[in-house]
């Protein structure tokens, strides 16, 4: 099995594999228990917790809450800040639906960046609008996009944001975190980060907060993460988190070498092969994601023969694969309408090697010209 | 180490921790991706949901959401139905945190039920209420109560809220799945269950829904759960939360017939080594959870001493351990102010044995005599 969908999910690293499995085993206790068996786990919660605080390049003082989901974090942030119909919200439809599908359904009003062709938002238009609108409420930047691996850059984003309003400025570090280098500026004000993409269990996540935040929590009763966050912590995910986001970061610089070398190697060669394919973002793109367009082809089709071969990859983000046709994430990103339905997602992980690469780039040329064939023949 | 803890939390049974370190090693795919690694999955996911809804005896039009904890659930359906300031709740500040807090949290009318001495809810007076506000929109029931253990009812005050009224009937019942026999009347419109109290993971929790509900979604985005809940779905969670389930089901009666002969022979020896132990709750209490009251030694000076015995149990639900002094859960439970500080929860789970209870006597009465030794001296 070739398995190039690691944007999507990856899987556990084998020491995190060890690490949960033990903790499910022992670590039962409720953490908020009065006990030692509880007590003992709320003090590790506490020391991850820092950990990832500092990891962050974020002050001891900051907040980080253990919560379930990326999506429960982003909902979290956008519904809590108490933002009013009158208040402006900027983001862009190209990201997460996570963070799309809250910020338009608030009633507040909402209006999106400019992105250029090259997939970057434009930071004049940015400029522009936060001069002409200083009450904006919240300002939303993706760190890296989850379709086509575009990094933004963040930290210029929110310094621009501060000058020209007081906007809560909240990172989607999803796709960045233990994949490209990102450490905290004082402008940023909440981050996403979750761990099932970098190797560690789905079921946990993590949120940023500066100390000065005005968020309200989402979810309420018992009083767990400070009041923050309620429910029962499940302390075995946390810790799996906590190791897998150590591993990542520890082989952060390795790994996107490796990553970048492989993409551009498939890139070069994929160009090579067939010209009639596009790389609509080229530049300031992260090595674990690889998109690109194959005119003439659906992109389903090209899946399912991929997956014949025991190939596995995506088009858009699992979370928006039920779409179909017209893609407003796509659209958002200049992606003309024809070329919806043939886009191609390649996210490389940890574990991919540029054999695999390699054999990706074979196999996909072979299925590609037997289309082609047929298609001619028709 | 002798646990008595596990209303608090229960360990994994030995076959969810295998299911579940396999899942996590295998089933890494995201389920809602577009090849058939995601698919696989998608299609077990819908299998359990179908399972849990037959074990619950709904009807498989109705449904079933895998959520992170019944914290969230309990929440989902608070926030979800819409409720307005006019609007009426009845629910009881004796229940979880995750139900009080965000019924009085929501800036509606909310009245609490009339809890009798006996720990139930009084029947007439919840009549009389509802008869005198049928606009009433929603009505929060439980199960089994985390404190006392009482068994209310449900299904007997479901049908007088129907009655009367047409409001919607939500069920926390997180500490009666899998430990007494329940299953739904047409007369309920939610029910809350989770997955840690079960011997499954913590991180996962489900909440069933009568196909005509109107309860709104509180986490959106990428449209998982059939956009009942977004969020990457945590596959393994959820399967070994199904085997948790399907084994405290089947052996439910011999588990239940096992805990309460233990509780009893606690509660008889207590009884009658030493008689100024106070019994609130006996009628109709669930067999896992022995609540007393131990008048003139404060519970956490008990439990600390236990704890050195290597014995660990609570005074408090841990999700409200942290409260001290005057105690709302208990106060509306009829529990005289003066005792609060001397509550202690024991709570039994599926390998307790016999002998560990009598062990617990032994331990306890050793630790009462030389507690009260000191008390005459000083």
């Amino acid at each position: 099995m070739k398995y190039f969908d690691y944007a999507a999910s990856a899987p556990l690293y084998p020491e995190v594999l060890v690490e949960l499995t033990k903790s499910f085993a022992e670590d039962f206790a409720n953490p908020n228990a009065i006990h030692s068996l509880g007590y003992d786990l709320f003090e590790k919660i506490e020391s991850h917790r820092a950990s990832f605080l500092k990891n962050l390049g974020a002050k001891a003082s900051d907040k980080f809450y253990f919560l379930s989901s990326a999506t429960e974090a982003n909902n979290t942030v956008i519904k809590g800040l108490k933002i009013n119909v009158d208040d402006i919200i900027f983001y862009s439809p190209a990201d997460h639906p996570s963070v799309v599908v809250p910020v338009e359904s608030l009633g507040a009003k909402h209006e999106s960046f400019k992105i250029l062709d090259n997939g970057l938002i434009d930071e004049e238009d940015f400029t522009e609008r936060l001069k002409n609108h200083p009450a904006t409420k919240l300002v939303v930047l993706t760190l890296v996009n989850n379709q086509s691996g575009m990094i933004q850059d963040v930290l210029k984003l929110a310094e621009l944001t501060k000058k020209y309003s007081s906007a809560h400025v909240h990172i989607d570090a999803v796709q960045g975190l233990g994949k490209i280098p990102f450490k905290l500026s004082s402008h940023i004000d909440s981050v996403s980060v979750t761990s099932h993409k970098i190797g560690g269990p789905k079921g946990v996540a993590g949120l940023y907060l500066k100390s000065s935040h005005k968020v309200n929590p989402l979810i309420i009763g018992g009083g767990q993460e400070e009041g923050f966050r309620s429910s029962t912590v499940a302390y075995p995910l946390i810790a799996a988190f906590h190791l897998a986001s150590m591993i990542s970061l520890k082989n952060l610089e390795i790994n996107l070498q490796k990553n970048n070398a492989i993409k551009e190697e498939v890139t070069n060669k994929l160009k090579s092969l067939h010209e009639e394919i596009i790389f609509p973002f080229q530049e300031r793109s992260s090595g674990h994601i690889l998109m690109f367009i194959v005119p003439g082809i659906s992109s389903d089709i090209l899946i399912r023969h991929l997956e014949r071969e025991k190939i596995y990859l995506s088009s858009t983000s699992a979370c928006s694969s039920r779409i179909s046709g017209f893609n407003p994430t796509l659209m958002a990103m200049n992606i003309e309408e024809k070329f919806h339905k043939n886009v191609i997602r390649l996210s490389l992980g940890v574990p991919t090697t540029k054999e695999e690469g390699l054999l990706f780039v074979d196999k996909f040329s072979e299925i590609y010209h037997n289309i082609k064939k047929i298609q001619k023949k028709k």
